[in-house]
């Protein structure tokens, strides 16, 4: 399997941010083609010490890294990425990468 | 549930990393009390751009975050938080969160 791992910066506004999130963008995300689970925080991400950078995480899985990108390239994951612009105003980290259990 | 993610900077030996995260890291870490999966990026973590900082990610899933304090809070927990010092030349942030399903 493959993770699509999106940290989202602290946003100026996070209540917009949160609205914005839930209404639009969830629905546009789980229709990039190939998704198979879509997790994301619940509450605050913190780290071992206290706060952390980061205003919500979300980790999409599919089968591969190449399916991540044949997602991102279709229309469906086209308008997702561009609504980034919308509500992510701290900025985003996109990592994608296969995974293995161990 | 919940998710304890470790984002393990680019090291300065990266076979030394890879080594001793395998033959030691990985049996520390599941030994710890409370984890229900474990999955490590398998491969390069790439931005959408090209390369990340990061040279290893590691996602550990708990049922909640209590969950996870108290699995880092434990004797073996310690062990492994402990280890990160022999190997993680360059640094890791590590993030827990709940999740939920969307």
């Amino acid at each position: 399997m493959a993770q699509l791992v999106v940290l989202y910066h602290n946003p100026e506004d996070s209540s917009a941010f949160d609205a914005h999130y839930a209404s639009v963008h969830i629905p546009l995300a789980k229709s990039i083609p190939g998704l198979r689970d879509y997790q994301i925080s619940d509450g605050p991400a913190r780290t071992p010490d206290g706060q952390s950078p980061y205003h919500l995480i979300a980790t999409l899985t599919f089968d591969s890294v190449d399916a991540i990108k044949a997602g991102l390239s279709s229309k469906e994951g086209g308008a997702a990425v561009a609504d980034l612009g919308n509500f992510a105003t701290g900025g985003a980290t996109v990592l994608m990468f296969d995974t293995r259990s161990v």
